[in-house]
């Protein structure tokens, strides 16, 4: 296991002490609970909570943070954090002007999520839920409710954070939400599995020359195992399910986000842009930002995604805001 | 090999297309050669230009921008640029007030910056050299000289780029980025090689479950290699030999940077931050600031630095001086 821990149990709760003494002035725990993070300077306006499982970093505490999250619910690697956690940040964190809940399409999220939402209700808070499911490769189209939240779910954040820190009411901030996670598709392909601290051994393994397109960031499978192609077939393959399933018309405009699983080089993923770009011209769409980085990673999975973001007046104004948190920096432009 | 390209011999190219089409806001090229990069506006100041193989994102270009470089000059991976890449940056981001050359203490590097200086002084362009040297495995104690540059390249680019971009002299933007450079010490590990695309192979193996200490951001041998320890052990290890190096006394102040090499976890880094802190705490050592990401990296190789930069009260103000680039941004704190 080529990491640097110590003892493997403790891995979640030593990365967060470090997080913690790293950036103090940004970011603190509630209920005396290290799993429990939200913004050192709290806000009076619409509150947004994320959470999930560890190991996806900077997902997903690494967006609480101005013109973003106001909390996150830390889960175990890759395991879902408890009702009551985010019941607590819950409460910490709503000025009563209401909570809005972005995660993953995943069953224990959503478990977890629904019953704090109950318990924030008895509390007379008020609370939404917008589940990412950005995932192409995950269910056919149509079948849109079964889809997994992948990177993708960062224009949501981005764009229901710019609003929310601008004052817009609950309702807009929801109506927002929606839009940015109904406009949005992702589509990612991994060269290699990753390995849970605590398990000590990847749980699937992908041969030297294999790759497979469409696998999820927990290792989900993909649609397809095949010899790994040159860069830009890859991507030609991964834009062609995109674009079918998001129907743009020449004139539309895209935010595009390549992102890093892990082990894969910013290098690399300009390689990648490079064709995204091409793709894009020669269909007609424009390009109205791009990001390139790590946004949802896999620990130290070989393997990138591709999201791309219809965007209108809104959203772009919205996306081109300012944002700030220890793991995401953005002036606005 | 587990990476996205196409043909190998355009890995540098395609990347540097793939940046240029990305970011047409903020960077662009000079005298005809995708190779030379520079700010897509320039400004009327003391210029920074960079320089270095490629293979190192976010160094070298990734720093150039608003607080930091005025341009960068790209080499294949690996390898230095020509001195004749160097002479035309320079020629073109100098405003008449100098030209400030920050790079690595690499002999090809040195050979080309020199070159190239020798070729703006015929123009009439003043020009200096600031050579980083931070990594203490390198070479011991009174042989600085004989030094590598590593990761703490940064901490001179932001105190010297936030000079010059505040206008200060050629001479005071000298005197900050030697200052810098002489109050930074690196140290770095790594538990795999990195594969240069045009080879298609490691040029070195480490077994698994082993680590090496000191090692080059190309493979340079370290000052040990042995079983892979536990983080803090790791950590241990590292800061004994910085803080032996740089002699700090209880009460000073430093900037920490714990720079990823390309495929570790910023999770892991953060584990190997919060031992950091325990220890600078222990010494009582104040921390001032604290960067965790991929600053300086060799691809897809596993490992990672810690860089240690004392600061006094101008180094302070000036790292906390706004930047903005497309691979790094901070607002001013």
């Amino acid at each position: 296991m080529k990491k640097f821990v110590n003892d493997p149990v403790l891995f979640v709760d030593e990365m967060l002490e470090g997080i913690l003494v790293a950036h103090p002035d940004q970011l603190t725990q509630c209920a005396d609970n290290n799993r429990n993070i939200v913004r050192a300077q709290g806000g009076d306006k619409v509150a947004l909570v994320s959470g999930g499982g560890s190991g996806h970093l900077p997902l997903f505490m690494g967006y609480v943070g101005e013109g973003l999250l106001d909390g996150c619910a830390v889960g175990g690697v890759f395991q879902s954090p408890s009702a009551d956690q985010i019941y607590e940040i819950t409460r910490h964190v709503d000025s009563g002007q209401g909570v809005i809940y972005i995660y993953g399409n995943y069953s224990g999220d959503i478990m977890n999520f629904e019953m704090a939402g109950e318990m924030a209700a008895m509390d007379d808070i008020k609370t939404v839920h917008i589940v990412g499911n950005d995932d192409v490769a995950s269910a056919p189209k149509g079948e849109e409710h079964k889809r997994r939240g992948v990177a993708g779910i960062f224009f949501i954040y981005k764009a229901a954070g710019a609003a929310a820190e601008r004052g817009a009411s609950f309702e807009e901030v929801k109506r927002i939400g929606e839009k940015a996670k109904a406009n949005v598709r992702t589509m990612g392909v991994a060269l290699s599995p990753c390995i849970i601290p605590e398990v000590g051994k990847a749980s699937f393994s992908i041969e030297d020359g294999e790759m497979e397109i469409g696998m999820g960031i927990h290792g989900e499978p993909g649609i397809v195992r095949t010899t790994l192609a040159p860069a830009d077939e890859v991507v030609d393959h991964m834009m062609e399910r995109i674009l079918a399933d998001m129907q743009l018309n020449a004139k539309d405009e895209v935010a595009v986000l390549v992102n890093g699983l892990g082990a894969t080089a910013k290098e690399e993923l300009y390689i990648v842009y490079r064709r995204i770009a091409q793709t894009l011209k020669e269909q007609g769409i424009s390009v109205f930002h791009v990001y390139v980085g790590e946004f949802a990673t896999s620990m130290e999975m070989v393997g990138f995604s591709i999201s791309l973001c219809k965007v209108d007046e809104e959203l772009k104004d919205l996306l081109s805001q300012g944002a700030r948190t220890p793991f995401f920096e953005q002036a606005a432009f």
